[in-house]
């Protein structure tokens, strides 16, 4: 029986600080990425892979704005399924180039453009917390918050920028169907940036909304949906710290959720970049998950293996 | 025994003549659509759509152009992807909510990212055709050709407008998931405006390629690589006419593929319009498939059981 496994890509799996985001660029780091996952198969796992879009949705933002001068721009959730469009197709061509290099034929990449289910009354959507798109002028950012109802804010001096609600991720819309993919031994690409964020009503009908759904949450969402063993978040660093920058700075190796939830409540972990992570492990091993595990992107398998990163458990 | 058909819907589908392209006006030209391929469901077959995506990928283009002021623009390939997620994305909701509102829980969509195989010595690359993006003038598109080795034609006075090649599609990569979507009970939707064109070296690697695929020339490779039964091809005129404009001017209601391929040599079809939607219906059922069909959106499903459009049999 093999072990299935949740992988959540953050920003460097796809663009480095410091990149201008090329094409280039970003097709040789999803390689690099790629060469990442192609270990994890080879070892036997059944790889379910999501990532984030940060970058690229940004771009696309700034495209539409700038655009608008001729064409309409279109709004988050259109913008949002461009970008799983866009990066499926990197990890697809990566990943199908890796396994035609190693003549593995069992294996094939696939990436389905998915909806995240969000609750209508999530307390998110009334405190827009996530910046997204272009900065802007104070002028420019108080028109558009008088003609369009959306909230603006300023970001540390480098000028206004438009910020969006982030709600709870309930649940992959489309999730019956990466567990029919994966069940024919695909690698699925899913829930790229979070997944679009959907609302349903009492038919059960979906309707897009303007927001971004946090990714290692949704990944969290995906793993659990999915029925994954486990569910492992890479990112830039090899493990998570307690006391950061402190003299008693210290890196967490095997760490129980109960544990965990302590640190989580003293305030170790920061909103916008370890504390999200730390929440989906929680969560994950908290609803039934086996293990949870944070690392650095290039000690994927080893972690996978549990001799690197945080391991979570329950 | 379900029958199969793969559906290639025209610009129309999408977006009307004379429209400016909002989400909304796009968003609801998709959900009348949704509604033709829903009885099509409803009455038995196996459905797997495809679209064009001119209108969305110009618009891409235009943004990207506009945005080169402060981000890279993305070559061809990652747009025609992101016109994929975005094109699949409105028909996943559209097309969940006619399901979801007819209590039918059998039957969900799904969109899968698609590239399309070229031949890289196909001679269409040769000689670029396909006009795409915005429009510039003379001096700007001689600059470009210079700089970028891209081709740039005068277009009838309105400014002048690169071309791509269009060459041939050979193969659906991802053809094997849809096959095993389709027979799970999915309504897939794949290779979106023509599919993503890729090129394949001699180990088996793919590379995207600035080119544009023809959608219905793509149907017909779909089609015939999951075995469908039937193509059907939408678009905004309900049957194929012969003496276009003339006063001998006739419609075909059922032709075989020898009587059909005599009015193509005479020049019945013109190149940009039902030229190649004639030549995938002749593809069709010469590589075996059962009954290849040309007829108008809202006359679907009368068109795939034989009463309406023009059908062309072997």
């Amino acid at each position: 029986m093999r072990k299935r496994v949740v992988v959540a890509l953050g920003g460097n799996a796809i663009l480095q600080r410091g990149q201008r985001g090329t094409a280039a660029e970003q097709m040789e780091n999803v390689k690099m990425t790629a060469a990442q996952v192609v270990k994890m198969i080879e070892a036997g796992y059944e790889v379910i892979l999501t990532h984030g879009n940060g970058p690229q949705v940004g771009t696309i933002l700034i495209q539409n704005e700038l655009g608008a001068r001729q064409v309409p721009p279109m709004p988050m959730d259109i913008c949002g399924a461009e970008s799983q469009g866009f990066i499926g197709y990197l990890f697809c061509q990566a990943l199908g180039n890796h396994f035609a290099q190693m003549k593995n034929r069992s294996s094939q990449p696939i990436c389905l453009v998915t909806q995240v289910k969000v609750d209508p009354d999530d307390p998110a959507f009334l405190h827009p917390t996530k910046p997204v798109g272009p900065f802007f002028t104070e002028d420019e950012a108080r028109r558009r918050m008088s003609e369009r109802s959306e909230t603006w804010i300023e970001d540390a001096g480098r000028g206004w920028r438009r910020v969006v609600p982030s709600p709870d991720p309930k649940e992959i819309i489309e999730r019956e169907a990466v567990v029919a993919l994966v069940e024919k031994g695909y690698v699925v690409i899913a829930s790229g940036g979070g997944g679009i964020p959907v609302v349903v009503d009492r038919e059960g009908k979906l309707e897009g909304v303007e927001a971004v759904i946090d990714k290692d949450l949704a990944a969290e969402r995906l793993a659990h949906d999915v029925n994954a063993d486990f569910l492992l978040i890479l990112t830039d660093v090899p493990q998570v710290l307690i006391n950061y920058r402190q003299p008693s700075e210290k890196p967490l190796s095997k760490v129980c959720a109960s544990e965990l939830e302590v640190y989580q409540e003293e305030g170790h972990f920061k909103a916008g970049s370890m504390g999200p992570k730390v929440e989906a492990t929680l969560r994950f091993v908290k609803n039934g998950g086996k293990r949870a595990i944070i690392a650095r992107l290039d000690e994927a398998l080893e972690a996978l293996e549990g001799s690197r990163g945080t391991q979570v458990v329950r």
